[in-house]
């Protein structure tokens, strides 16, 4: 066989395994050496290839799909530079459990190490963030050779899903020349109707004498509280609630949690207790006896302090797979199963427990005030907070909010009050950068279904580049950036009190008119000042197709006295006469 | 001594002592975590700070002034994905040998891998890029601790420039509160003047015996070259030139390796052979007998086909410290030795050599004929090669000349004839990426030098936020982009034939009007489409301050035709009767 017809079946083969495995997209940078696998994923017709220029956005685009379908999606890049960039979606992707293939073209054996062009170390390149990494053979098409390389995408697949998702990297080193041959018969294989590699993969699910001791536990406590952090899955939220209804607990629902939207039952949720929490009285007064908690940390900081001053409480942390995602530093208890599975069990439970009602009633109260301050009142000028609260009640229903990190998210985590509509929430929180914001929201755009990216200016501006995929694609999307030209989150942090260093080092004012950069990508771009105007702008930005840019400019002062100002109100009246 | 005083101690004699070793500029990306840093290089007074939003940006423009002003630049980050995006840079730096000094913050010990936000596991983040890796101790201030930070300073810029540079990286946890007191008296240590590790480096050096074996190697032969590849030391090229003076040797010098340009001794130097080596016959009938190279590879790949096809030629290549830069796979001797000092010793030498003169002859006639061909004829609608023509022609003297890999610095290698103006040559050899290219212009461009970034339309885009710094420190560049709507370089490849797929994959027109973009950076843009337009828009950006980006949209079609007539002529006249 020749060289071309190895380098085809090879390829081929290994694609084709890809999609019997269920991957449906691949994201492809442009290069030379990728040619081979660039090319076959494009011929081969159950998977949809994406090209996107910049490798950094690429892997964010990767990234945010993964993220909005639930489905692993493969990248594919040249040697050098290319796969480097590659390396911070990678990190995100690590830490927030989605699952990406990596596949970067290298050169032979015999170009590395020689000082030949374009030709980088790339064995291990992404260190321990990615979950496995294979060294593919140079192109062979012998029987056993098609069936390693069905074998490696099989699992490249599985491994990518298996316990906490994350990405994996197959490194392909090719020889020249670079093109395949689709002209030959039979390449895809066509003997192989079924996975390489079927798996069946079973949950974790506590024991009974597990449950019980479990129970035992919490028969002796009074004031407990579940708190949903930051997680993904849909149907989770029925079973927490169900099992908060039963238990009569206050559930602390992360806006990342998928617990504060939806049809199940919302009346245990406590959707503002970071406003709540951030007094320290308030916080020394609310005395919990356990706290289970399903997901990663919550956003919310008072809530870590919350935690960090509450080390008597028996603390409650699960996970599905693995994973120790505790950084109050408290003795933690830790329960390994499907969350889902375990509400159920707990629910089924018949032995009686003695929480106290009046706690939940406490909570309950706490939260209608912090919601009357959060939601009254209407400045002239519109503020961040304001901006958040209006996308919330006019974000359509059935769509995605994916929200970038800083001060996005936190605002999101104040204003976004529990709703009947279904809107799924994302946010980049593994390494809570502000970089690949633009691509990720293109990444979960770009699977068809309505996305709102609401993020800052510096996060806009860092990823830019991500906005060709919008035009290329003509993807629907609306995005909100709050533009407090520079780093608003600093303006609430000590660093404030600095003025000599302050606005060089930590506001750094970009000073950009994003305008011209929407134009270049043939968006839609408006300006609005007032809490209606961003409203009626976003109204029609869900009317039309492609993408739509809505820009808040506020003041990082005013916006951190304004913040300040409604957490005090509500301080003050939660409080009330007791103080 | 309280947490704050411990705290803006350490840091400031690390950074002290970074001065003292020489480091006179600092990028820094904003973030929370590293304001200890941040705030402590802002205080000194002999340090310079560029404030960089986009950490790949900033790395990148680290490097550009690095490889301009030819010393160590420190990079600055806070934790989390800000790290990881220096990582292109970085590997870039690692092969092209550039010194950087990553300055990373972390989260203290107690808050790594518990899920705490914006941590990632950033110990030998950088794998084998980085040269040197040390995590820093939480800052302590004793006098063992000060003498330590102050050590692991002065080691970092030693270690950074020593052997083959590179970067190196520096992790430093720290707990809040984050913000130095400088109020306090003394804390830059004035005690310490001179560097804690001040050292005497020395040059590798053949010695006598090991030159008179060299010697009588090239005795034995006739036709030799000496190629010139990629290098910076600018004293180099009058050693080079000197010896194929004395030796009547042709030099076969790239375009970045400073010997095309200067006062030097300029006769021998064979500038188009590139040009000249695109035959297979002419290739065939230049049969050398040795081939003495200084620096890396040269960027011509007809160069590589001559090397590979002639593996009878005695192979010596010249390293000052150590590597093995040798992609075409012949057997090669290895000469470790500062290349000046080598030149210099083997003029000194007094045997006779028997090489033969009409080699020489012959390389300078062909030399003559490639250059006519390129210098002559101008196209109604100006080619990509036109562009590179005129720049070279107005490009003014003492200034410098940074250059886009792929098709931009190609045809540099075509089109940049000697010239006596000294026009130093940079390019991100390295990984050879189209990344990164606007910020390192941008960073060669801040050490004060005029500077000319040329690239192609992909490469801009790539890094198109790099422009704010140009905004911001009203940076004087002027940016020609060769604007052929995609990757032009691929039209001169085998993929190029398969229509089906081409364009998308390969071509991939990002169809945007950089103007908008240059307008959101207040930078002057200039459409040009002739090469009289071409060289007056450049000649007036030479009188602009601040940054002017001058355009020229070519086709890829076209100018890959335009080549390949080029090179058509060259072969046909040059083998004229012969063939």
């Amino acid at each position: 066989m020749n060289h071309t017809e190895t380098l085809t079946r090879y390829t081929a083969n290994f694609v084709d395994e890809l999609s019997i495995n269920g991957l449906t997209d691949v994201v492809i940078s442009p290069g030379s050496r990728s040619t081979p696998l660039a090319l076959t994923f494009s011929e081969h017709k159950q998977i949809k290839e994406w090209i996107i220029i910049d490798e950094r956005s690429a892997a964010f685009f990767a990234l945010g799909m993964a993220k909005q379908t639930k489905r692993p999606v493969a990248l594919v890049c040249t040697s050098g530079t290319a796969a480097a960039n590659y390396f911070p979606a990678i990190v995100e992707a690590h830490y927030s459990r989605v699952p990406l293939i990596v596949l970067t073209a290298d050169r032979p054996h015999e170009l590395r190490d020689v000082g030949a062009p374009q030709a980088i170390e790339q064995l291990k390149l992404y260190g321990d963030y990615v979950k496995w990494f294979q060294e593919m053979a140079v192109p062979e098409a012998t029987p056993a050779m098609l069936r390693f390389v069905r074998s490696k995408a099989a699992r490249s697949v599985y491994m990518a899903q298996e316990g906490n998702a994350g990405p994996v990297h197959l490194n392909f080193p090719f020889r020249e020349p670079l093109n395949p041959d689709f002209s030959l018969e039979n390449i895809w294989g066509v003997e192989y109707e079924q996975s390489y590699m079927p798996a069946l993969d079973g949950k974790k699910r506590l024991e009974q004498n597990q449950l019980e001791q479990l129970i035992e536990k919490l028969k002796e406590k009074q004031n407990g509280i579940i708190v949903c952090g930051p997680q993904t899955d849909e149907i989770f939220a029925k079973a927490v609630t169900n099992l908060a209804a039963q238990w009569e607990l206050p559930v602390l629902a992360d806006p990342l949690s998928q617990v504060r939207s939806g049809q199940h039952h919302k009346d245990n949720v406590i959707e503002t207790y970071d406003a709540i929490l951030r007094n320290e009285e308030i916080r020394e007064k609310l005395k919990p006896d356990f706290i289970i908690r399903f997901g990663a940390m919550p956003v919310s900081k008072p809530y870590l302090f919350y935690v960090k001053e509450h080390i008597q409480a028996m603390q409650l942390v699960v996970e599905s797979h693995t994973g120790y995602r505790e950084p109050a530093g408290n003795a933690t208890e830790f329960i390994f199963a499907d969350p889902v599975l375990l509400c159920e069990d707990l629910i089924q439970t018949e032995t009686a427990l003695n929480f106290d009602t009046g706690w939940l009633d406490e909570w309950k109260r706490m939260n209608l005030i912090a919601k009357k301050h959060l939601l009254n009142g209407t400045e002239e000028k519109i503020t961040e907070g304001e901006a958040v609260r209006g996308l919330m009640e006019v974000i359509p229903d059935s769509s995605s909010l994916y929200t970038g990190n800083s001060m996005a998210v936190r605002d999101v985590d104040t204003f976004f009050m529990t709703t009947p509509k279904n809107i799924s929430v994302l946010a980049n929180r593994g390494a809570n950068g502000i970089d690949g914001m633009v691509s990720s929201g293109m990444g979960a755009a770009a699977s068809g279904d309505p996305v709102t990216l609401l993020l800052g200016d510096l996060s806009f501006f860092h990823d830019m580049n991500g906005l060709l995929a919008a035009k290329h694609y003509n993807l629907n999307i609306t995005i909100l950036i709050v533009n407090n030209n520079g780093g608003g989150i600093f303006s609430f942090l000590p660093q404030a009190n600095d003025q000599k260093h302050f606005e060089a080092l930590f506001g750094t004012p970009a000073d950009v008119d994003f305008k011209h950069g929407i134009m270049m990508y043939g968006g839609e771009y408006s300006l609005v000042s007032t809490e209606e105007e961003l409203k009626e702008a976003l109204f029609t930005s869900y009317q039309n197709k492609g993408l739509s840019v809505v820009e808040v400019k506020t003041d990082r002062v005013t916006n951190a006295q304004w913040h300040r100002h409604k957490w005090k109100q509500i301080e003050t009246e939660i409080l009330g006469d007791g103080n």
